[in-house]
């Protein structure tokens, strides 16, 4: 199995599962690719027609987009119990994941993944603060359902918490602040080991990307590659 | 089993589950809100934590968002076939849905959801023409595959053809043109008799949102309730 992969520092997507599959235990080849570099989209183009990453090839299946390969990945190992074993449950975990699939579009925007970065404040506004509330409350709302079975939103692991850890890794980039049990979560999943595996294979990468840091015009690097497409 | 949804008029997220289920033959209780009204906000919140239409209440299990209602369905009504058997299809058939849940927010924004409406040409440009392109990919891809099966994207109706028949309203009413076989596609879907009772439900509705027409100052009815929140 093969999962294709953009930058570490940045592609948030690429990150659900890619956390997904390293936290589960269940192997896979990665392919990581540039983003913004003028090879990209040919790079792309072999593994994904929507020409976007994360994309995984599986032998004979590709699947692409974040949420279909976690359900793809669900499906493939039942073993592992990605999504919740109870009906309910499952219907709400599935609806969070969703959620964050499609919204939170001024988190997203002001503040996009950057793994690496210490941006205390940046992105703030009013706007942002109402998804920050929203996803404070979500995780408020989780632990105290289901956090006698365990640490993670759901009690054990499942693809919610790969959903949210692009969400966690942002709010510890731009320093905002949460409520206390929506904290303890955020910090919970920064020391993961398959979190703290993602962040240190970001610090590895070279390329600075001005489309992914508008608010910066220099690399805090000496060797980085500036990547303009 | 209540399907909480918005306008017919206007909320393509809504038309999704509600034509998945009507088309499959499941029955449902619909309870349709009106977007942008001052009591809608309290209403949803009845339904749904997420604060936004669609929403299915199932007995206990409260699911939102167009996607992860209809996994939920799928999972209720497995003899309903409502994802394709085969694991490679089922594989794209998510893939496809997914990146239409996060993607295509030019085709979105410029090109809202408006099933009564004639528009032609409003809302064009560059930008609009690539999503218009890879969806028009998605569905000539999908019918040269699938076609010999049926006359839906997987050849049998499955939640790919619901997650796409906002789009199908959108190039019916901007006038967008589409190469000829995703434009048989997109008339098949017109005429589809679960799709002809969505918009003879919109033409029932007299809200005019100028929030979702921002073209438009004045309705088109002489007995339209203009709601602005």
């Amino acid at each position: 199995m093969k999962l294709v992969i953009g930058n570490k520092n940045y592609s948030s997507w690429s990150l659900r599962p890619w956390l997904l599959l390293r936290h589960a235990g269940i192997d896979f080849e990665e392919i990581p690719l540039r983003l913004f570099t003028k090879d990209f989209g040919a790079e792309i183009a072999q593994y994904s027609p929507a020409g976007k990453v994360p994309a995984l090839v599986d032998g004979d299946v590709t699947v692409w987009d974040s949420l279909s390969i976690s359900e793809y990945v669900a499906e493939r190992f039942p073993q592992k119990q990605l999504w919740p074993a109870d009906v309910a449950a499952r219907a709400i975990a599935r609806s969070v994941c969703a959620e964050m699939h499609s919204g939170f579009g001024n988190l997203r925007n002001q503040m996009p993944m950057n793994a690496t970065a210490v941006l205390p404040g940046l992105g703030w506004n009013v706007a942002v603060q109402q998804d920050v509330d929203r996803i404070a409350a979500i995780w408020t709302d989780l632990r105290a359902r289901f956090g006698a079975k365990g640490p993670f939103l759901f009690g054990e692991f499942t693809i919610a918490d790969a959903f949210y850890a692009p969400v966690v890794s942002r709010f510890a980039t731009y320093g905002v602040h949460l409520p206390e049990v929506a904290k303890e979560y955020a910090d919970f999943m920064l020391a993961l080991p398959a979190m703290q595996e993602w962040v240190a294979g970001a610090r590895e990468e070279r390329d600075f990307v001005p489309a992914d840091e508008p608010y910066r015009t220099q690399p805090d690097r000496a060797d980085a590659i500036i990547v303009t497409g």
